[in-house]
């Protein structure tokens, strides 16, 4: 299955992509952006079938970013010369913004908010990327330009909906880059690309100048290969927005000097052996029980939850009413052109016109309560941990089962959102046939800093290389961090 | 129109009923609860045409609760002998619970969740009260047992839907009551009973055991005669409740020990004067203008805000797809018995089966647009002020406008609970009529204690007797507090 040893892999960058190498790399002299820009469109080429871009940007596009880095000095610009992808439901000035779907597409004057502040950060845009139609699947078939093929096979499929921006970052055509998550699509992914897939609490990052899916749940998400990298692209990304109906401002306890390495005995959730499901996967279910053996033998108190509230709250997003605001962003797409609309998310998003109010707020009150519950549990656990998720399929298995398949890719991580919940997906294993495995650690809303580094010491657990390119990881942030929570209540009590 | 001076009203307390005045009286050996439920019952029984209970407790049915205190020793116990009334949407043990619906009516075999906290506290319950049919309106008139009148003067509204509630404070017939507040149905009637409206941030007092009308906007609210009493009975009401999934746990900044005298020079938003809307009511112009040059002298900076954005959320509530909640709240009755439901009530209720899902998030997507700009508005103040009504009717006047003179009496209330906000109504004036006038204090969700204090400066500001009956204000908290914000801001960063 596994087609060649990373280093050969066709597309892969040579050379480290980590932030903290490419800017010693910098400062060393040892290499330009413009060096960088030239290796990644010369790679690009080379796995252009991949369909990780809808828009490639030209050298006479990017130029302007290059040219400003004259003007940024490096040493106050955390992002200076860093290569990064924009998934296309994300704005990036004047390229054209198409969810996947052409008809729908325009070109914005502005960036994103986040992509502007990455920018003026020193970061590079080098694409938009390839993405599952209006954010609705998990899977990375669901395109008008075809299917992303995954990084470490292209005969899987590379998860979506954040496709192209996981496999850009998979393949170091990127050192980090923007997916969206609704349901998982910017976790799915990740762990099938061996990356980090940073879901920050909603509202951390503003959604200006992003395509909603689900407007009242989704959030932009970061991939990367560490979370080092994915702390300092959030801490340049984040920001309240006056202009996000759903921004909100970061309490002092998750600002990004909480991050470092978080020490000490952890109790973490798991869910309990007869609520698992791996459709099937003995690798995965494999790889999860080797990854969670080691981690109770490294200080994590493992402690089943009842999955059974989280589990319920995930069905209520397909099967309930949310489907409704996909509609909404879809149209007058879905209503006026339905056959410029991919097949099967047609199908999907067709139905969100049928609710009644009396529908939301019936899902909307049984979703508080679940809420409750789950919280309860959360509220007494340092975080919760579960597959990312349970079964990594081809892309010709999930092109037969597009439905099924998809849904079972969202088992473990449909619930987020509606919960209000912050979660990470960390790479921690390759199965047997040298595919990429991770977990999902799960926190309360604005926990992300106590996730991230927990996140750390998961990361720093299992070694394994960055992406799908035989780079070894640098070394990642030592310093101690103990539990924001408990310090804040000392103080403050 | 005023038609008797406040020591000779008919039905009136004639000695003082407020916590602390009840506890020394009872602690000196002045009077015992007995005494006081049984001078209660002879003054209940001569207003009964003021329509305030739906179910006063009979001797037997209070009994239980008596006998009860002999085990519970005052000086542990806050409320101990202290008479209360529920709004009749509110469970009290054993007595139905109606919504001023008999058709509706259910007995409970457990009291509201609040109730309980109350009773265990000592405190004794007097009765259920009247109140607009399904908590839907603010005039106190919509109710099949007749309109409650009002405790200054009977020809004139007791304000609603927590009329009876407030009707039975005014006239010292209970020391404190609950009400609940969708739209400004714990506010309204405050005002019109010269009393404390305490319309807590939504969550910090459990639901459990409350007939919703918007559920996921309501909230519980106690009348009282000053800031001191609200804060008691708060202290004992407040609780995370798990079985109510819009309740929320109570910061340290805003716990009881944050409440006191809030001093110093303060940052108070108004609405400029083309904003605020009289309805033709020169009197409440007039008392409103001189209650902000009182205040304006005494340390409060008025600073003018921009009311459009709270205007058009107010609109929502009643104008948008909110009114679906009432609809699922009232049902089966409006679908299978509708000549059951009170005329203007079911007009109203009936068209909340119509609104889409759509209409929903479309109208949520809004308000979360709105709640960013009103947020930054109070944000940058310590609270912000309103009048709480902008015209008080006579019961004649409402019933010939039922619909209109109703919409107005929200124009200052509506948009709290869709906003997020807490508030307080506290009395300042009595006009030429001797009716009385009084302002709302609106704050951020959890500020309530920061709101208490700045409320209870106000009233040391204006210093009116109890309710409708002329005993004064007993000494009120002296111990300064400062702005909790700052100090957390402080300890913390």
């Amino acid at each position: 299955m596994n087609t060649s040893t990373s280093t050969q892999r066709l597309g892969a960058a040579k050379q480290p992509m980590t932030i903290s190498e490419l800017r010693a790399d910098y400062l060393a002299g040892k290499q330009t952006p413009e060096s960088l820009i030239a290796d990644i469109h010369a790679r690009a080429a080379e796995v252009s079938h991949y369909n990780i871009w809808i828009h490639l940007l030209t050298n006479s596009e990017i130029q302007i970013y290059l040219d400003a880095l004259q003007h940024k000095p490096i040493e106050t610009h955390p992002l200076w010369g860093i290569p990064f992808a924009i998934k296309d439901n994300i704005d990036l000035a004047h390229i054209p913004t198409t969810a996947g779907c052409e008809a729908f597409a325009y070109t914005p004057t502005q960036s994103a908010k986040v992509v502007q502040q990455l920018i003026d950060a020193g970061a590079i845009p080098v694409g938009k990327t390839n993405l599952d139609q209006f954010a609705t699947g998990l899977n990375g078939t669901r395109s008008p330009i075809g299917p992303c093929h995954n990084s470490f096979d292209p005969a899987y499929v590379s998860g979506g909906s954040s496709s192209g921006s996981s496999v850009a970052v998979g393949l170091g055509l990127a050192t980090f880059s923007l997916g969206t998550d609704t349901a998982g699509s910017g976790r799915v992914p990740a762990c099938f690309n061996n990356l980090i897939g940073l879901k920050p609490s909603v509202g951390l990052l503003s959604a200006t100048g992003m395509v909603p899916a689900c407007r009242s749940l989704d959030c932009m998400t970061v991939f990367a290969y560490n979370t080092d990298d994915a702390n300092t692209v959030l801490s340049v990304a984040e920001g309240f927005d006056l202009t996000d109906g759903y921004s909100r401002a970061n309490p002092y306890s998750n600002q990004t000097r909480q991050y470092g390495l978080r020490s000490g005995p952890l109790k973490v959730g798991i869910i309990p052996k007869e609520q698992l499901n791996f459709f099937g996967s003995d690798a995965y279910e494999k790889a999860y029980f080797d990854t969670i053996n080691t981690l109770s033998s490294n200080g994590f108190e493992l402690i089943e939850i009842d999955y059974a509230p989280f589990d319920e709250a995930a069905k209520l997003l397909y099967e309930g009413p949310w489907v409704t605001e996909r509609y909404l962003a879809a149209q007058p797409i879905i209503d006026e052109q339905p056959e410029q609309v991919f097949p099967v998310v047609r199908q999907i998003i067709e139905q969100g016109s049928q609710p009644k109010a009396t529908d939301l707020f019936s899902a909307e009150y049984r979703l508080h309560d679940l809420k409750q519950v789950c919280y309860a549990q959360l509220n007494a656990l340092d975080c919760l941990l579960t597959p990312t998720a349970g079964r990594h399929f081809t892309i010709e298995e999930m092109l037969a089962e597009p439905i099924l398949h998809n849904s079972q890719l969202g088992y473990y991580t449909n619930f987020m959102n509606l919960l209000d919940m912050a979660s990470i997906a960390v790479p921690t294993q390759f199965t047997a046939d040298g595919m990429p495995f991770g977990i999902t650690l799960v926190g309360a809303a604005l926990s992300d800093r106590a996730l991230l580094s927990i996140a750390n010491r998961v990361q720093q657990t299992f070694p394994l290389p960055t992406g799908a390119f035989n780079c070894p990881q640098p070394a990642l942030t030592q310093s101690n961090v103990a539990d924001s929570r408990v310090i804040n209540v000392m103080v403050c009590g």
